[in-house]
């Protein structure tokens, strides 16, 4: 059309954006990478932050570093605001950004079924502060408990509730199973650490809903020899302050629990409403912009919404899951159709291969699902490191994490396990109920 | 006295309130360590995490872990209220803790010498937090001068100035400048980061004002050669947003910097004001407390205060410097005397020996100070690095560190450059003049 290339504005920069910017990088188009962050985070282990298996730094790659070789890549740190269509502009703050083509790949965002106020105090894991966010709870809770003159309190410091079992949450229990099981046994003086209570709260039938029915009873199995309770058909009726209820059925039951993380469900992030703002194309019920077979916002061939922020059906008629694979094939499409285009080409509809789906339960435990073929075990836990060292090593040569994680896995320990950031343990023990003026006085003075 | 054994409580995990209580845990007694935090932090490498190079959990090493071992050592995470010196009993946040022996560590804190409401626009670098926050400012810098469409303020953000050229200030100036010259250089697109501008502050004649001339200029002639403007005899007038205003004599001159850090001064931290009003003893100017020649406090034997907290008069009439040696020989003594006084013995007054002085200017680049002998240039980085990575190995077997560092020595990376924690770049904007209302807008949707 013009005499300048091509304008491809790729907005977010995770596992979506990032495998279109990279299979872009060698055509003849001018690139540009929107952000609000300045890294890519390995989404997959965050849990293992949270649990102080690894620093942030570990699972992070910076934007510019990963691209810093190609020249027609232009990155923003900017914050998306909406898209004005008609204009072919990207609406960022303090400006707007010119495109030929955008593709939008902002993700989801933790979803709390319309009861927010829960957030405050059941924390989910989705943002690097989120994770350090659980990381102060988790191992404050323990500091909390050995303080603590009060053996009831002590009890309710110990216990953990993690709500939702899907790969995040199963994850999380493994992973604090393990932490008071063999990390902290030895840690503490007046508590035992291996006497905390983890609960694994599920609302469906079985954990890992999203795998196949033998995959679960086989990773419930090992939770439970891990000493994780599993409640499943169990749902939240509340949460405020440590206490968390829990509905089974008709029987009710109030838990006091130190800590309480939320791994029930996610939601489309903003941008998906703010697309179909601007071009009337439709929403699911996450908030995900229906696209058509080509990953386009119908009407508009130049804007592609792809990962998570997209609801694409398949022809299989199967759902697409919402992990890393599925967004990197869409992100490889959207790239793929543009280069397309430039020749004056269309491409077939996209489809999702899956590669099979994967979830870590602990150290030697994981369930795998590639195709057919159903693993669990260490065998399954060997693919699922083999699987994520590799990711590592593409973005960012990340070699130092596996050397990392050998030395946790040989020795349980977890160097990574500081509480940071605000606030510290007496704004967690001033939730359980009035404070402490003693308390009070010593924080100021300290 | 009575058949429980003797108490002695630690306050404060730094490098002289853990050498106590490394000292003692063979000894006879019954050991207390008590931290705000539940990590020993690794000050010295403080700026390697402000400058993107290492992680938090890098350089810290959880105490309950190295510690986990010995039975007679309980650690307690408490903020310290006071002392009842009379009932011989520490005072933290919701209880008092009994003691035969207090040694207190709490080191030091920063000082603006009465100008506190520079903080928010000139941050120091004492703790994690401050760390991540200058680590924030430092990169947001960049992102924002990348973005921002006016030449003169590119510029602005790409000036940093950093107040104070003790071993803190010099390692940041250099951290800096390599960082801008060197990891960053291809990283933008519209600005070129190794026009940055980088000053540094002094306010004495020159920089390393505690080592010996010949070292100082070395070390000055070096920043400079990196590319660091050394401004000497130079004084900070007044830090108001981006501006900071510098009298050099009767000149004076308001310079324009993005990013303005302070490293020119420590005080005792509040526990040295405790102590006095609990025993009436003395403080020094900087708030520290004036101790007996065997470390304890005057009519007090049983009472030790080492490290920064601390003010000795070494019988050679030298000032004991703010290191991390010290601080560990004074924690060595306070045990040993524990031990004695336990077998009925005294101790000969404590004596500093001085094994020498290290700062690092960067890559291949440092001044050593080792008695007589004067070292600079590569030899002196060669042994601060040893130095460093034997404490390192020493309190938490940190050898990923080293492969960290051997990484970034030979390529230059620096993984750990997140831009993490509340705010964001809109913050640091905003503090330049009005809020912009598009990018609030921008803000609020993202």
């Amino acid at each position: 059309m013009s005499a300048t290339p091509h304008r491809v504005v790729v907005l977010g920069g995770g596992f979506g954006g990032l495998y279109t910017v990279q299979a872009l990088v060698r055509a003849p188009v001018q690139l540009l990478l929107v952000d609000q962050r300045n890294f890519h985070l390995f989404q997959p282990l965050l849990y293992q932050v949270a649990t102080g298996m690894l620093s942030p730094g570990d699972i992070a790659a910076p934007l510019r570093s990963v691209l810093a070789g190609h020249r027609n890549v232009t990155v923003f740190q900017a914050v998306a605001a909406g898209v004005d269509a008609q204009a072919r502009e990207l609406i960022v703050d303090g400006g707007r950004i010119p495109y030929d083509t955008l593709v939008a790949a902002t993700g989801t965002t933790q979803s709390y079924f319309g009861n927010e106020r829960w957030q405050d105090d059941a924390p989910s894991m989705k943002t690097v502060e989120d994770a350090l966010d659980v990381r102060r709870r988790i191992f404050s809770a323990f500091e909390i408990a050995e303080l603590d003159p009060v053996q009831a309190e002590r009890d309710g410091w110990l216990q953990f509730v993690v709500i939702g079992a899907g790969p995040t949450g199963v994850e999380m229990a493994g992973a604090l199973a393990e932490l008071a099981r063999g990390t902290l046994r030895n840690d503490f003086r007046r508590i035992d650490p291996s006497k905390a209570r983890i609960m694994l709260v599920e609302g469906s039938a079985r954990v890992l809903p999203g795998f196949a029915e033998s995959l679960s009873r086989k990773a419930e199995a090992r939770l439970r020899k891990m000493g994780v309770e599993v409640r499943t058909g169990t749902r939240v009726t509340s949460i405020q302050g440590r206490r968390a209820a829990l509905k089974t059925g008709e029987r009710e039951e109030v838990v006091m629990a130190g800590t309480v993380l939320w791994a029930a469900g996610v939601q489309a992030t903003p941008m998906g409403k703010a697309i179909a703002e601007a071009t009337g194309c439709r929403l699911d019920s996450m908030g995900r912009v229906l696209v058509e077979p080509d990953l386009t916002v119908p009407g508009h061939p130049e804007m592609f919404v792809i990962g998570d922020l997209a609801n694409y059906q398949d022809p299989s008629g199967r759902p697409i899951p919402g992990m890393a694979p599925a967004a990197m094939q869409q992100g490889l499409y959207a790239a793929r159709t543009v280069m397309a285009r430039l020749k004056g080409k269309t491409l077939p509809p996209f489809r999702y291969r899956n590669k099979g789906m994967l979830a870590v339960i602990g150290r030697n435990a994981a369930v795998a699902e590639l195709g057919r073929l159903k693993l669990s075990g260490f065998f399954a836990w060997a693919i699922w490191a083999l699987v994520h060292i590799n990711y590592l090593i593409e973005f960012d040569s990340k070699v130092l994490v596996l050397l990392q994680w050998a030395w946790t896995y040989f020795t349980r320990k977890r160097s990574a396990r500081l509480i940071t950031g605000e606030g510290g343990l007496m704004k967690l023990i001033r939730r359980g109920g009035a404070p402490d003026a003693a308390a009070e006085r010593g924080r100021a003075a300290g």
